[in-house]
């Protein structure tokens, strides 16, 4: 029986191995005193643990050793103050400790972090000690002998792919991670972009399988939805959360996996539950077709402040719908004509019900006069609108300022996307350059979760330090590059 | 051979079998949101590690959960606010850790504390959270099972008699350590009170062997002295200090041991040590037999500030000269007399030129008026003075507000020791009643290191917080009580 305990058995045949390797920072020793501290840098971002040897100089430390260790994915984070944080997020994201070693001991501190800096800060001592042998031991679940450079003419894109690549090893553990230094969960959003991104270049099939199993395991709203994400420690559970356009992304990663697999008995085991979402979701439309708000909806789109998303929402459903009907078309199944028939009903009730002739764009939702560049991508994803129209209408929207623009890489992904999907190259490796290239420039060593070119402080969570700096949804660069040979 | 790895080997021979039971405190269930706090009661003082279990209470808390936990030996302690701690030994002593924890877990805390309350603070998290199953696993080396209470009809000597045990107890560990709170080593004078207390309750003669085995296994310093302390952890190590009555003390608890358990092998691998340690303090005696300054000379007596202590220096060594003499005698020792013929010069070189007769008084060193109880105490117990003069003299002294009085416990034996030599038992059960029985009335369930009834915030570090309330040198009443039949 396909029932909860059946899909964690899945869940678990697939759960990958972690590679380990230590990372040896810059400096091997440190001679301190009260109030010192040292910079330590690991020449690279990982994930993983810390581990040094404390002892004395010469004379024996007769008290015990406090230090403060600080963990820091860039330099900022490093010179942030802690103390200072603002942010709607718990502080204890913030990567800081405080202890106390009775006596010399090589120690091990039990959690994980995520870095490329670690600052190490002698809050009191009585005797001069010595802290030698830092060793990071990095992990990740991606096999980096199966990757292969892109060997590009272009440098930028070149390093962007490095960046991209980078972002996606470090989010691949024993699941993948929607940033390995806070949240460390898994949501259907990231695995969307995760998985597509993994089988053009660490083909970690495992994972994927791992993943799909481990939400169908997951406990469904009352309208029906799955989980937006779960937890896979210390024992598994399903998030609290039920992202309507997440759910309906479950759909269309199944339909990717299969793309890329042709395993059919993975599509057969998740059936049931694609063809529940897409009809859980239908049944939310109203009598034009066209997607009404539910008690306790939350749909996500993106970090958006004010978005009003549901001209959005309603074009991540035409986009599962026509994804999920291929794939049953391609496996032959009988409930195909069921969902390949709403296709061109609700593709005409969008365009006639949510888009503003007067203005020639997209609106943000049949009650409100809002406009956002998300609103065209997924109406253009969704097939809602085409060809030329739909360049120019993108092209415009991305130029006017009154239309409200992506925040993250998670939505500028679908912006890609789209423009692809349009034919659009030249324009889509422009933006790939204008937006990831911006990080690199600016020196990521992965893509961060929110960039915003024009304001560097801006956060979803109303404080930069809590950002993440190494986030799954920003390393899609690599399937576009790959795929598409840009 | 004897050196340092013979020495090693046999202190490694005597290590004593910790035993390790769990305490449950009060509280069995604390369900916590931010800033809330819990105070657990072990209901006794207790020496180990702390676990417990971490849960959701319904929604998974999706963020780390950050705690403060506070021990205190009392509840002084438990509301004193560390960040205002000025004292001059290091802070890191006072008991407190921050500790984040990434999801639910069982934990138990990898250092060991001492204490009998216990303070959980939320420092943050963002759901409500359940801590449970507190445990408090305590360790002694000391078995309990062999000790018989004493049954004395006056009921404080009773109670004084329970605590003083007690604190024992707690200081027996792998070492007689000094304190369990702070420091945890083995000092040469803690060792020697605690040695004499166990032959009277717990009887560890495994402990009292592998501690004197450590010390010979010391480095001595350039005039021929041991070390006053060691450490055991994480390997065997001297401490840098060489307190000349301790160096004297430790030939005193070779006598001991001698005297309680005839056991020859242990003194003949001692002897040459103990020869040492009092052929090199004569060396330091100028033409008139009086001992002189040296470089780099430390003697403690006692936390006494500003205290002068040669002449309590001078009476610490006679008092160990008689007692090896008499160890010498017993066991027929060739170098007898050389030790026991010094014993009436030295004697009578400490009255002639450390007793003034105007004042009636031994005064502190031959360069100075100040007079304490300490002077008179040591130069009975180095039988320079005795009889109805002595007993007049030490009363007059205790009584006399210009004398500088005893501020420990440690020096508070001496005291009594002193008393019992001279048949003042009457006196010796008022004034252990007084002091012992002062911390008693004050709710002590284990004697602290430092105790003044008219200055109850006194510290020898210059503030109460970082004082050790169980502490070894503290528990003798139990000595005398069972031995003396007080």
């Amino acid at each position: 029986m396909k029932d909860k305990n059946y899909f964690l058995a899945k869940a678990q045949e697939n759960m990958p191995e972690l590679h380990c390797r230590n990372i040896i920072p810059d400096a091997t020793e440190f001679v301190a005193s009260d109030g010192d501290s040292i910079l330590l840098d690991l020449g690279q971002h990982a994930v993983g643990h810390f581990s040094f040897t404390f002892d004395r100089v010469d004379v024996f430390v007769d008290a015990p050793v406090r230090l403060i260790i600080k963990f820091g994915e860039d330099m900022r984070e490093i010179n942030d103050d802690f103390s200072e944080y603002k942010g709607v997020l718990s502080k204890t994201w913030l990567q800081e400790e405080l202890i106390n070693l009775d006596y010399p001991q090589k120690i091990t501190l039990p959690r994980r972090y995520a870095c490329k800096y670690i600052k190490i800060t002698i809050d009191r001592t009585t005797r001069p000690i010595r802290l030698f042998d830092f060793s990071f031991c990095a992990s990740t679940s991606a096999d980096v002998s199966v990757l292969k450079p892109i060997n590009s003419n272009d440098a930028l894109l070149n390093k962007i792919d490095i960046v991209a690549t980078n972002t996606l090893k470090e989010c691949i553990q024993t699941v993948f991670e929607d940033g390995p230094k806070r949240d460390r969960r898994l949501w259907i959003g990231d695995l969307r972009l995760e998985a597509l991104t993994n089988y053009y270049t660490f083909n970690n099939l495992e994972i994927v399988r791992r993943c799909l199993y481990l939400f169908a395991a997951g406990e469904c709203n009352e309208l029906g939805f799955l989980p937006s994400f779960v937890y896979e420690t210390p024992y598994y559970h399903s998030g609290e959360a039920h992202i309507e356009d997440y759910a309906l992304l479950f759909v269309v990663s199944v339909c990717d996996y299969y793309e890329h697999t042709n395993d059919i008995s993975v599509v057969n085991d998740l059936l049931d539950i694609c063809k529940s979402q897409l009809d859980c979701f239908k049944s939310t439309l109203d009598d034009d077709s066209i997607v009404t708000k539910q008690n306790g909806w939350f749909a996500f789109i993106d970090w958006c402040p004010g978005l009003e998303v549901m001209t959005s929402l309603q074009g991540v459903y035409l986009y599962a719908l026509e994804r999920f009907a291929g794939l049953l078309k391609a496996i032959g199944d009988d409930d195909c004509e069921n969902y390949t028939s709403l296709l061109p009903k609700v593709r005409l009730a969008s365009k006639n019900h949510l888009y503003n002739e007067n203005r020639n764009v997209f609106i943000n939702s049949r009650d409100n006069n809002q406009f956002s560049v998300h609103s065209q991508v997924w109406m253009i994803l969704g097939g809602v609108i085409d060809g030329e129209e739909a360049k120019k209408l993108l092209l415009n929207c991305l130029d006017n300022k009154k239309a409200m623009q992506p925040c993250t890489p998670y939505m500028h992904h679908y912006v890609v996307e789209a423009m692809l999907k349009l034919g659009m190259k030249d324009e889509a490796v422009q933006y790939l350059k204008k937006l990831w290239g911006g990080m690199v420039e600016l020196g990521a060593d992965t893509f961060w979760e929110a960039y915003v070119p024009d304001d560097l402080d801006f956060s979803p969570y109303n404080d930069r330090m809590i950002n993440s700096l190494c986030h799954a949804w920003s390393c899609t660069p690599s399937y576009f590059i790959r795929k598409y040979e840009l």
